[in-house]
């Protein structure tokens, strides 16, 4: 195990995806003198626009991947989608593949995670895995008649998810054969995140635990630090994360969604193993963002400090409204509201979809909520 | 005139030079979702390692200059090294040049600014215009017998100033046959600096004054806000970088740097129309940087806010010392100390180059100052 002093011989770091999140990592990388290179499915991709290397290929293609993967000194990625066996094969061939193949499953598959988090003891919702329509039946009986069914694979922002009353409504997913994921309808009094970074050597650091709000299935705001958390339940919670990470063997940033009880106690929902939509308020809010945490780690360089800059830090997401200019609707906002930054992915705009979030600090979070609700509604809606 | 409520129709922004403030310019420019280019000397430059788009071509080839500015809505700098005729012909061309050849005049010649200044009722040392020998035995004698002399252009970072008491120690400056500057050796208590941003319909933004100290004519450390300066003077000397920015129409950022009198009035020393390492400080201890800022107001899109995140930030230069791989002494800074936020400028190290610089931001600046300083030695030099 590498320790802490040892020093770092990554220089060059490559990511497997184009999207907003390879896009992010780029200003850090720029910032932290590493060079960064980035695989992505095409050229107008939200990275491959502004990344000054850009290799074209798909990340289900063992040979493109390869050749890129020799090419720069670690790899990590935009997204989990990458298969298994790429990632095996890149390992078999010595290449720093962060997080590993072996971390990378528990956010790739839910009923990997589900087992595993059950067996380590962390707390879950009540799940069940399904492989037939009986099982299905039973779930839904011993649930009390309605339960969240997920594909274990693929899904991401509320696709591959369904609350369901009878078998009926998932049998075109029962009928593809693959197992899926029964969990029981949390009776959650709201959604929390935690973020946490860990290094090859087990350093880790984990950022305020942040409350999310979703609204169709997609991240619409998250508040940071999660507003009436005491202390010890922060700490609690950053505790948890930390020992998921270090369970599970991440390295980069680690996000873990949560439902709170009413109670105070929390059960995983879900895990995802890069920067997350729910750390994007550090970039604005924290002594080190996520995205340089997630390449401090991926590096093997001493993380970050965690540190909150103000009390009250807002990130509200830009989904596709009205409005086709982006710049022109940040044009207005920041005329409204100079102290909204705005995040744009140079992504084309269409209804729901995530285009760019917004972020604002202050002293007050019901304060700094509103002005972040107002900004991102001015920038995506032209009906103002 | 624009008003602030126009449209901004520019969304590729052109900056000729490639050195570290275009490559700082860069991560703005991907946040905002405007596209950047960069006209660099050669691909090694620090700007052109990272930007999506270089083009390779000199400041001073007209041609090339001219093809790169037809490319983009707007061109702005790295530097103030693009000579005249050359910015002329591209606004004959009616390309946005921002700052202007009018405005950019005053940061690429000490005589012009001095007159200017002069003429505007802005408070400046006293100064000769050296034309001959018998001028420069003139100021000596008014002056004293030591005076400053400075080449009118081509001067940056200590390089064409020299501190005399005989003419005999600028003879060679003389019988190159341009003009020189003058000017009275000020008994100045400190330096201070007052960044401002203007956009073209006039809209100004100041940042808080900072104190800045120069170490063999180099910035080596900033502290945002200027200890002890008086809200009232620092509105003062906002006021002045303000109505210098208006009366010579700068767009873009303004850097004024100003010697602090012991009666607490200031004198202005330079100027500078881009961002400057006066105001790097504010890439991580303000809502807006000054690489944002800059960008707004060159696409003339609102400015942010300049309030500072927290009540004290320092910039500490990364001087070259003995270490080349400044990724490990910034693995060795961060380590002691996480807070420590590092830029990186991906250049060769040599003995007092410019590399880099770390900003840390707190509650007290003496603390956040002996933390920068640390961080900084640690970063540069190997032998710790």
């Amino acid at each position: 195990m590498m320790t802490d002093s040892a020093p770092s011989t990554v220089r060059t770091i490559g990511v497997v995806g184009g999207g907003q999140l390879a896009r992010m990592m780029i200003p850090a990388a720029i910032e932290l003198g590493l060079d960064i290179a980035v695989l992505a499915g095409s050229d107008t991709e939200s990275a491959a626009q502004v990344a000054h290397r850009v290799e074209i290929g798909s990340h289900e293609d063992a040979d493109a991947v390869a050749a890129f993967a020799a090419s720069v000194d670690a790899v990590t990625f935009d997204h989990e989608h990458v298969p298994q066996d790429i990632l095996r094969a890149l390992e078999a061939d010595g290449i720093a593949v962060r997080p590993g193949a072996d971390a990378l499953i528990h956010a790739q598959d839910k009923l990997v995670m589900r087992e595993r988090l059950t067996e380590l003891g962390h707390p879950c919702p009540q799940w069940w895995r399904i492989t037939s329509r009986a099982d299905l039946e039973r779930a839904l009986e011993e649930a009390g008649g309605r339960i969240v069914v997920k594909t274990a694979r693929g899904g991401y922002d509320g696709h591959g998810v369904a609350v369901i009353s009878s078998a009926d409504e998932v049998a075109d997913w029962l009928e593809r054969g693959d197992d899926l994921l029964a969990e029981q309808l949390v009776p959650f009094t709201r959604e929390l995140s935690a973020q946490v970074a860990r290094r090859p050597g087990g350093q880790v650091a984990a950022y305020p635990v942040v409350e999310s709000e979703q609204k169709d299935g997609v991240c619409f705001r998250v508040a940071a630090p999660a507003p009436g958390l005491s202390a010890e339940r922060d700490a609690e919670i950053r505790g948890l994360a930390e020992r998921i990470a270090e369970d599970l063997g991440v390295v980069g940033m680690l996000a873990v969604e949560l439902f709170e009880l009413a109670d105070g106690t929390v059960l995983v929902n879900e895990l995802a193993m890069r920067p997350h939509n729910t750390g994007h308020w550090s970039m604005d809010g924290c002594v080190t963002s996520q995205f340089e945490q997630h390449l401090r780690a991926v590096a093997d360089l001493p993380l970050g400090s965690t540190e909150p800059l103000r009390p009250a830090a807002v990130m509200v997401n830009l989904l596709g409204g009205t409005r086709e200019d982006l710049v022109e609707g940040g044009r207005i906002a920041v005329e409204q509201d100079p102290s909204a930054t705005i995040h744009l992915y140079g992504k084309g705009v269409r209804p729901g979809r995530k285009v760019g979030h917004v972020n604002l600090t202050g002293e007050d979070m019901d304060e700094v909520t509103a002005r972040g609700i107002r900004a991102a509604a001015t920038i995506v809606d032209a009906d103002d």
